[in-house]
């Protein structure tokens, strides 16, 4: 090591030590000859001094890497520093080397500015050496390694599964590979590890995880990149419940030991029905009270047009209740509105409560009976002052997803959420099946999820109301993990594939080999996937998944940075065979029933 | 959990227990209506008995995936198998569930069967049910998790970089990938993440590790795979003494864990250029002697036209001895100038000393002088009964090279390894430059390795002497890791850039961002890369690096599993943008200098 201490390591204790250290001058100090400067490395930051005759200092600037050999001693009575953990002491420097220099900075090296993203991207190298980003990749490296204690305590293996795969059903989303080897023919970066996992399964290997690279060539919205990191894993011989055993006991030691926060008993299980009935959600957060109710049954026989129409309609109507809601003025009332039809809704029916009477106002008061508008803050919980925001749909789920949206700008506007606390649930029992446009069947986890024991034999009868062992983790509101159990069973994979419409034949070119692997005693297995760039996201307390990815990609793909991706070359093209027309005998896809390459 | 113990678990210790037992039926055997199956699962085997009454079990074949209750009982006296774990005891069933069935397999679960590979890896899911195959992908999870291990304990932080990310010089070999929401630009897959762990370097992570996913498009000569793993470490403010410190540690603690072998003291030193002396190899085995030995001065004067002609040209001849050659038939002897011609040689010239006289035979011998053929032996090391073998060119590395190889033969044809033995040594002093076929000057590693202290200032007058600080490690003739001490001064980069003709605009275009984050005072470092495939094919005994992996392809880079890479519709083609012509104002390089997209 050039060095022999760290910076931030030396105390008082350490006084009359001579020490060479190594870093970056990240500030500089003129006083009457004598310059002090902040010697920043990994560790930390500690003062050193060049007394007159180090004249070489004098060009010292900002970010220069430097090395220093001196010694440490007490600061004079009354310029310690209590708030630096090295600020009983400073270091006399006797010698100085400068490692490198440093150009005008084109961000400031500095935790008090705020740089925009692009540029904080484009020179991330100097992002970096700020304390918060640098902490935000020092704690992804701890929840790793906390990660991986749990899982091989717990017996798992550590598998690397390819990156270089075939393309999968939802091929779309795939970013394709093409082989120069092969012209022609494209390999495709998975989406998730989902079939080689459940391969391995079929092998023998029982307990799998891996900390796996994941791909999606979609649009950013959101926080997306399109790489990102899933803690991946699957069982063999196991139920939902050891998944979910498992589960907690990752999120209670990555939490307690990054969060300092103890999670205390099981984490809360919540249905999926209840949840989108109560929060309006699927992955709900429980910082906060403010649940929807529903009003269907309270207001049969109204005759308010939009809320009959739904009734009429076999839908659903319910209401949010805003604590405090009536003191709003005209104008933020009317911002529900524009809020609403941002989101695709028509608008926001509401009904204020008045803060001294509880009499109810506002336009949809007028609608409403006598009967109706007495019983209503009975109905929805509703005291005076507040205000009730209703919904209504032939679709009971785009009513409540309103309601829960509406939910949760409540909270923000109301400031009822509590930043410090953590809320974490279980939503299970999730639907097996969604309509599709077309009226047909899809499914809401994918094609391999199992129906649970009391839908298993009859989900066909019901295919709307049928549930599945499918279980989501959600974290203030956050998806931070989900799984499912599998279907290892050939008869129920056919059912399946029936009611979604997937032909034998197109079962057997998308998935064959997972099929045909299926022939030859696979044994009952589930998983689970975190999102791991946003549950270390969450345990940094950072906004964005990209202040813990350490070279993150702008939302559209960009890299500040290096520039890519970019345009290739005439040359590079056509040795990547991009052009490469295949013979006919060559353009079949090539299914398991494929001759096998020879050598 | 489906079962309350593992299979292989089970000891004398739990007779009188009724335990639940899920795994796969490995063997069956019939006795009388009495049914023994051999029930197999991650832990082990255990024999299950179903007693006459069970007739279900009749309907048991090899793999049907299977839960049974049961109670542990000794096994009858003189029954107990020593050889197995589970040998004492065996299970009485009194319940039988078939999770799964199996269909005739296409390949038997059976150690002893030895399967092509091609057959083996279309249906990896049932090899992996054997214990070699299973226990190889177990020693990869252990070596990862004790590699970690080692690099926590000292500091190190597990990074992810980006694996989208944009082409490098040696883009030929870079898989490229389509972006859909910028069509007409590409990413390209890493070969290593070499200048993303410099740059984390820049921004003060002082030490890195990543078990890193790498891609290369090339011939797979040898033991390739399209994509691999390296080991990835970097660190700050280091010298090559520490990387080497760090990379025994992980070597050390990897070999005494899983090889049961002790590395005693330091691995020892050896230079590139006495490496190349001594053993004609840059990865010499150093697991049995047969060094090789320079004759070029002791056969000065020679009128032997090939030895002559190389000594001429200011080049090399060498001999290397195989113990006993001399027993050798002439038919061997012969085979040894087929093996010569088919590394590209043009023969293999030879003098063999007979084994009780000690008189030098054979077509060279015919050509040396009296002189000359009197001191051989004493100049070659060699005993009567020994064979001697030269090679003479006029690039001493090529034929160096030719007796490294002839080295390795001998060793193999004379049965000089011993396989139970492990030879490490660290390859030091590698040269920095080689000569291009046009006469210019390419680097050895890459173009950021740092000449060594000797040549830093004043490579330029003798780049083909210049050496670097780049080392090798090599375990049994493999090199399993090498790195080197990177550039850090701007200026040392630009000489290196100047000698190897790269201009400065060049530069920037390839590796612009690097040299701008080297502006901002980047720190000394250094780092290495393991092939993890490798080290864990070497740890497990493997001849190939395909038995380390878990889904490997082909030489083909072909998966007989999936049949990947496979192609695309025109669908896909459309969607993924391969064919999208960019504007002429797109279509420049962009560089560093490119704007920054706006969101």
């Amino acid at each position: 090591m050039i060095r022999t201490h760290d910076a931030g390591s030396l105390r008082a204790t350490d006084a009359g030590t001579t020490v060479t250290l190594a870093g970056w001058v990240a500030r500089r100090r003129d006083h009457g000859g004598v310059i002090f400067v902040d010697l920043r490395d990994g560790s930390g930051v500690v003062q050193v001094v060049f007394r007159e005759d180090m004249d070489a200092a004098h060009a010292l600037r900002n970010e220069y890497c430097v090395k220093v050999v001196g010694e440490v001693a007490a600061r004079p009575g009354g310029n310690e520093n209590p708030e630096l953990p090295t600020g009983a002491i400073e270091v006399i420097v006797s010698d100085l080397e400068v490692l490198s220099e440093a150009a005008p900075l084109p961000i400031p090296v500095d935790d008090d500015v705020n740089a925009g993203d692009d540029i904080r991207l484009r020179y991330r190298y100097l992002d970096l050496r700020r304390s918060g980003p640098a902490k935000a990749i020092r704690l992804r490296s701890k929840a790793s390694q906390i990660a991986r204690t749990v899982l091989h305590e717990r017996d798992f293996l550590e598998i690397e599964t390819p990156t270089l795969t075939r393309s999968t059903p939802e091929g779309a989303r795939d970013f394709l590979v093409p082989v120069r080897l092969q012209p022609g023919s494209w390999y495709a970066l998975p989406q998730s590890p989902q079939l080689f996992k459940q391969l391995l399964m079929v092998g023998g290997m029982e307990r799998y995880y891996q900390i796996a690279r994941c791909y999606r060539d979609e649009d950013f919205r959101a926080d997306r990149q399109p790489e990102f990191t899933q803690l991946d894993i699957e069982m063999s011989f196991v139920t939902q419940e050891d998944v979910i055993d498992l589960g907690e006991a990752l999120v209670k030691a990555l939490w307690k030991e990054l969060a300092g926060h103890e999670i205390t008993g099981p984490i809360p299980h919540i249905t999926y029905l209840d949840a989108m009935a109560r929060y309006g959600s699927d992955k709900p957060d429980l910082r906060y009270g403010v649940e929807l109710t529903e009003l269907t049954e309270y207001l049969t026989g109204t005759e308010f047009r939009v809320f009959a129409g739904a009734i009429a309609a076999g839908g659903y109507v319910g209401a949010v209740v805003m604590p405090g809601g009536a003191s709003q003025t005209r104008k933020e009332l009317d911002g529900w509105q524009d809020w609403a039809k941002a989101r695709g809704a028509r608008g926001l029916a509401y009904v204020v409560l008045d803060a001294e009477t509880g009499e109810p106002r506002g336009p949809v008061a007028k609608n409403l009976s006598e009967a109706h508008l007495a019983g209503l803050a009975d109905a929805v919980g509703a005291k005076p002052g507040d205000a009730i925001f209703f919904a209504a749909a032939a679709e009971k789920r785009e009513a409540q997803e309103l309601l829960g949206a509406a939910r949760v700008e409540i909270a923000k506007r109301a400031n009822l959420i509590d930043e410090s606390a953590w809320a974490f649930c279980w939503v299970v029992d999730a639907p097996m099946f969604e309509k599709t446009d077309e009226g047909g069947w899809t499914a809401v986890h994918h094609p391999f999820t199992s129906p649970n024991a009391e839908w298993i034999d009859n989900f066909e009868t019901a295919p709307d109301r049928a549930l599945a062992y499918a279980y989501d983790i959600v974290c203030n509101g956050n998806e931070i993990g989900g799984g499912s159990v599998r279907i290892h069973r050939g008869d129920v994979q056919s059912r399946v594939f029936d009611l979604l419409g997937i032909s034998a034949e197109e079962a057997q070119d998308k998935f064959g080999f997972l099929l045909e692997a299926f022939k030859y005693g696979p044994p009952p297995h589930a998983g689970i996937a975190f999102g791991w760039d946003r549950v270390c996201m969450l345990l940094s307390g950072a906004e964005s998944i990209r202040e813990v990815i350490a070279f993150p990609k702008t939302r559209g793909g960009f890299d500040p940075l290096t520039s890519a991706p970019t345009p290739i070359t005439a040359q590079q093209r056509k040795e990547a065979g991009v052009d490469f027309t295949p013979a006919p005998a060559a353009a079949g896809t090539a299914g398991v029933a494929a001759p096998v390459e020879s050598k």
